[in-house]
């Protein structure tokens, strides 16, 4: 048996579980295996980046005859990424912060599903617009980017599902197992999308540091920040934008002073050359609040399955219903 | 038909739904009618006050042959409150906030079920140490007071219900529908535990402009301040605590200027002016992030009514298996 929604409907999926389409972190391999799996696996083509598109969507679109799909930063996509993606025939296109609508059409033609990420109700009203077939609604628990100002899961979902109806919606963020996953479908969301637990696999094109991060990091630890996008000079728009990661040294010395540090090239430097000496890792560790919830590092196919069966078992559980002799 | 789980076994529930004891809006009308219709009530003794405790305790005692109960902030408790309370034979009384144990063991002794809430692992390690036979996670979603650093609702329900097992757990924090006692279950959960929205009941303690401001209010209108606390010289302890509110003029004008707030006698003498002229509320409105969930001010029972309806068919629906064909 298997938990049917109108996700696994419309993408003839076997599980409702999506693998967010994490920049770098989610790459051809382990998009492929969590599509084998039953999920939808999402390539993580964040900016567009041509040559590390050509060398991820051949092997994703090799390694699955299941559906899966790729995954953009509306602010940031490189000309002509969406069209190289699209040659591959992905299922499904998901747009993520900023504006969709340069993109949500070229998309819909080409016979695609349409996801939209998105982190307040007027995103969800704009993703809508210009024609979503899905919107995962993100909340402020989740790992990497997010609205600085963000709205928590557990609310936020059926706000979004009661604006969008009929049009299925994701929930995402804090999500790391399956009583998470059935947690969202009780939430009435079609699915539920995963980051952080999926960087914790052996499929992720990430440095073991970082598996291993995860798998030591206490949600606690957590923290919604700009230092980081700050210190290594991201481009993303920091007035909109913070990301939640682990903690970080460059985190503690420079919180509650992102303006001084904007302004201070020579910090910025030190951050590179930190960095360069091995000092501090190439990278943050983007971790979502879920992250104590992740214990091990299994295979992408492992996980998949394991989760369904959590959540089929979770909702069973939860749904133990007694003859009602007192009322 | 209704919901079992280890709450409503240990209690005698017909529901997994309890109200939060809101001190103040939780009287003794709105728990024995929480109590009536299957929930478990619990009156908001907040400080001890013990001419309030006096006027409310026998409404709830008269009001119910239920199980009823009582709740304490335990940083503030005034001498000699607990045992009032326990004069009345509550079947639960819950400790928040602060040290529970010099209060523990006197609540158990009376055969009370002693229910602790708890917004970080530490603090449900502490509970479990004191012999606490329920715990409450709350999420910093939640409305009213919590940990100025929170845990969001959906990822640490979770974790709280691995470390304390078999001890069962209420997650509190955001949930304001049968969708949110529905995902509460299916986290392992054993029961939800509502403030926000029984504020916005017929019965409730609390002025007609307020579930008035909880109907059309927004959860992105909410906020986790000090502000409000320090304007009205609220002896809350600032470093551990902040309370969600809609927003205020006063949250305007002093946001990211507590400090200045606090040592500004002139004002907090303002403030104080401002109600007595009525130019603003005598009270903050404490909302949690569910609040856009809220629509209507019914009764107690049939909001509990539809509460666990709405969690039932929550369940059935998310649960739905099909046959697995595709595996
Ligand atoms: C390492 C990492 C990288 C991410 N990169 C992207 C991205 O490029 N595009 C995007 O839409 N979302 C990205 N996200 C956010 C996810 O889409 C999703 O909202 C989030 O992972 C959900 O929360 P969770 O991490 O708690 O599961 C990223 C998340 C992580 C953890
Ligand atoms: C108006 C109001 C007053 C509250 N007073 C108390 C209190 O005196 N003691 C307590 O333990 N919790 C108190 N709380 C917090 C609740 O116990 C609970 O954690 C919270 O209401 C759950 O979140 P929700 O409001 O989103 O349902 C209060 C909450 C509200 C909204």
């Amino acid at each position: 048996m298997a938990l049917s929604t109108e996700l696994t409907e419309l993408l003839g999926l076997r599980h409702p579980i999506v693998l967010a389409p994490m920049g770098g972190a989610a790459g051809g391999a382990l998009a492929a295996a969590v599509s084998r799996a039953g999920g939808l696996g999402l390539v993580g083509g964040a900016y567009g980046d041509r040559a590390w598109l050509e060398r991820e969507l051949p092997i994703v679109a090799e390694g699955t005859d299941q559906p899966w799909g790729v995954g953009f930063l509306n602010w940031a996509i490189e000309g002509g990424a969406v069209e190289q993606a699209l040659e591959f025939h992905p299922a499904a296109v998901m747009l993520s912060f900023g504006d969709p609508s340069p993109f949500a059409d070229r998309i819909r033609r080409s016979g695609a599903v349409l996801i939209v990420q998105v982190t307040d109700l007027d995103e969800a009203e704009r993703a809508l617009d210009v024609g979503a077939d899905v919107i995962v609604a993100q909340g402020t628990e989740s790992g990497g980017h997010g609205a600085r100002r963000g709205r928590s899961t557990l609310p936020f979902v059926p706000l979004v599902v009661d604006l969008a109806a009929p049009v299925p919606v994701l929930a995402a963020g804090g999500i790391a197992d399956g009583r998470g996953v059935a947690a969202a479908l009780a939430l009435g969301a079609a699915g539920a999308l995963l980051g952080t637990r999926f960087q914790a696999t052996t499929e992720a094109l990430v440095d073991r540091s970082v598996s291993e991060a995860l798998v030591e990091g206490r949600g606690q630890d957590t923290e919604r920040n700009s230092v980081l996008d700050i210190a290594r000079g991201a481009s993303w728009p920091l007035e909109k934008y913070s990301a939640r990661t682990l903690g970080h040294p460059y985190l503690d010395r420079w919180r509650g002073r992102e303006a001084e540090l904007a302004g201070d090239s020579r910090a910025r430097q030190d951050y590179q050359d930190d960095v360069a000496r091995g000092v501090i890792p190439p990278l943050p560790v983007w971790a979502g609040e879920g992250v104590d919830l992740i214990t091990d590092v299994p295979s992408a196919a492992d996980l998949v399955t394991e989760l369904a069966a959590q959540a089929e078992d979770a909702l069973l559980r939860a749904g133990r219903l007694r003859p009602n002799d007192r009322s």
